[in-house]
């Protein structure tokens, strides 16, 4: 079944709002097995409204668009559709009751303007808004469902799920279901990971690979269409070993989670303790691990240490280290995550010192050189990394390396 | 001048990614005093993006696209624009060199999947990208200036900026010019600025205001536009010192700047060092603090107190002061950043301690309850605040109350 979504709205095209209507509809229809062909955004334009109503009925057999039913003059949505449909626009007697009755459970009085919101396409059914005035409406032109949603999202949601879907649901005529599986990937490039999945959607029909980046993580979804749950299942229950084989214990994160609420969880599970101590990352670390609710359980206390006074006094690192070997040195980040521990008692330490830049830089450490260390009851490690990029990919890229090594350290508890 | 954004990625259409590269492009293309009529959003599917480039050209001048052209196999946006095109796909030279030189800078061995990258319609022109693997192009079709960027948002806008502008406004026939003004907003809503600038561009032809939310501060953007220089000069000048006059101090920041890089160039100027004591932020504000370069000029100590216990042993916080008042009180907040000054020996300490949620708030001490304390060599202010919203958007604007008691305080030295 071919959809399209339609977007109406000035405010969009100017960029002074981001369109999160088209991602809330696409997602809702792709949980229901429909999947979207193409998404169209036009300004709050009579003319351009009825150019991508018969742009769209051309070629799809359904269309979801949200926006331009306020009560305002730049809200001609509803006059548009007549345009592009040959039909009047008349007051519709059930979206007239049902804004009545709106005003009247609020014990509100109606403002002349909200009659506007009833002028609808002749002949149009009507999509109940249980919680605004912009009724919704729906109707079928040359072959095509369309069907109208308010643009505010709270509306337009409840719209959705209780109109909208089963509307669309009803016109279908195949019975294609979709079903996505997501891993999150670290520590390998979108190319990397590509190279290492090559061939197993390709002998799969029906089954699709696809990357998305959040750097430093890739997002590598599984998607798996089919007639039945049946088939999804076999599909999905064939790939998803192969892809773990492949990846390993790159794999960071699945599905709702994240590297940190999959740090989170593991904390909780095994109920140790963490301090971090931070140069180059600022707080970034800190940030990371209590953007999670619940971290007080666990997280003690970050030290972020920038001034090399501080190192010395609040975590004991001793001033001949830092002058023999640097601030950014493997000696120091251990010393580092020694003397967190032992300031907050936890159980584990982590220290983070390194050249974010873009200043700080020598040719023996340029910028981008970081060390992590951990230390635990039984010793401390640490490791140097060269990272590249501006000053905001090192500090990220060098943040989930941190938050990695939490993982691995806590998946062997 | 008619201009068209093209987004092109299957998550996009899944709903999995909200599109905020075409809302960026938009508004970046409007300061220029370009508007676009139309924004249309494919998949990764030859045949889709081949059909939106015809379906584009033919109504436009100008086209910016966004997505595919990663180094994997779903990428096919070079693919399907040859084809629209009626182009040969070529490996092009330009792009390979730019492409050795990046890998070389990193020193990094480049993967063989990354020349897929360089194959891009025959004579097209490379929009470089300082800071990825996926080059950008642009040709002209049909009369029409398409300029390909990769979807990666860093990437996109850097490029964008550096290349994709120039080559529109290059395009553009008429001689309109645009200057856009922009002041950053923080401590009242986008409708009670709107209410207080109201009247300053009606009787203004030419001038625009536009309000831009990035959550908590709202973005004012004043854009006149003229037949000259010296007519934009005009307005700007009228409008300018309006607009300072009806919203005073709470304009944080201008133009390039944002509230942290204004206490940055404050901490420089007025060489204060500063130390900070976090619990709910949790190492926000420090990692706002330190994402500008420079910072450990000034920032000698981030301490994030999560457990009452390090209040206690670190900080010196009284344990009755936690017994009698509780973490989130205001004689625990002073008490904190009194300690986090004596522990850093710094000028000024900020501390803050609050109740982000979910959980945690009381009848007493709802959710969004939080203290933030000054102290100095003369004394220490404490104020309570009532924030509502979800964790993230708590932990949002009390760093950026925090960072505006920063750059409050140190006006005035």
């Amino acid at each position: 079944m071919k959809i399209a979504t339609l977007s109406i709205g000035d405010e969009l095209l100017l960029g002074e709002v981001v369109d999160t209507n088209a991602a809330r509809v696409a997602a809702r229809l792709a949980d229901a097995g429909l999947a979207v062909g193409r998404h169209l955004t036009v300004g709050d334009d009579e003319r351009e409204i009825a150019a991508a109503i018969e742009l769209l009925a051309r070629d799809h057999e359904a269309v979801i668009a949200t926006g331009g039913l306020g009560p305002t003059d730049d809200d001609v949505t509803a006059r548009a559709t007549a345009r592009a449909t040959g039909r009047r626009l008349v007051l519709n007697e059930e979206a007239m009751a049902g804004l009545t009755a709106f005003f009247a459970r609020r014990g509100r009085e109606m403002h002349p303007a909200n009659e506007r919101q009833c002028l609808l396409p002749a002949k149009a059914g009507i999509v109940p808004n249980p919680t605004g005035t912009a009724s919704g409406f729906h109707l079928v032109h040359e072959g095509c469902q369309f069907v109208f949603l308010p643009g505010v999202p709270a509306e337009m949601v409840r719209m959705l799920e209780e109109s909208a879907v089963p509307l669309v649901l009803a016109q279908r005529k195949d019975r294609l279901r979709v079903r996505t599986k997501v891993l999150a990937v670290f520590g390998l490039s979108e190319a990397e990971i590509g190279a290492r999945l090559t061939g197993i959607d390709r002998t799969r029909p029906g089954l699709t690979i696809a990357y998305c980046v959040e750097y430093p993580v890739v997002q590598v979804k599984l998607r798996a269409a089919g007639q039945s749950d049946g088939e999804i299942d076999t599909l999905l229950a064939e790939a998803i070993p192969l892809v773990r084989e492949r990846l390993g214990d790159q794999i960071v994160a699945e599905d709702g989670d994240t590297i940190d609420t999959t740090v989170a969880r593991l904390f909780r599970e095994t109920g140790m303790t963490l301090a971090l101590a931070e140069s180059c990352t600022g707080g970034l670390v800190s940030k990371r691990i209590t953007d999670v609710a619940g971290s007080s359980a666990y997280f003690l206390l970050g030290a972020v240490t920038y001034a090399n006074g501080m190192k010395e006094s609040l975590l004991g690192v001793p001033s001949h280290l830092l002058a023999e070997k640097g601030a950014v040195s493997a000696e120091v980040a251990k010393a580092m995550a020694r003397g967190a521990r032992r300031l907050a008692g936890s159980d584990l330490a982590l220290a983070v010192t390194g050249i974010a830049g873009p200043e700080g830089g020598s040719s023996e450490k340029p910028v981008g050189t970081v060390f992590i260390a951990l230390s635990d009851g039984s010793g401390c490690t640490v490791k140097v990394y060269h990272f590249s990029g501006q000053r905001e990919q090192i500090r990220t890229i060098t943040a989930v390396t941190a938050m990695d090594w939490l993982r691995r350290r806590l998946r062997t508890v």
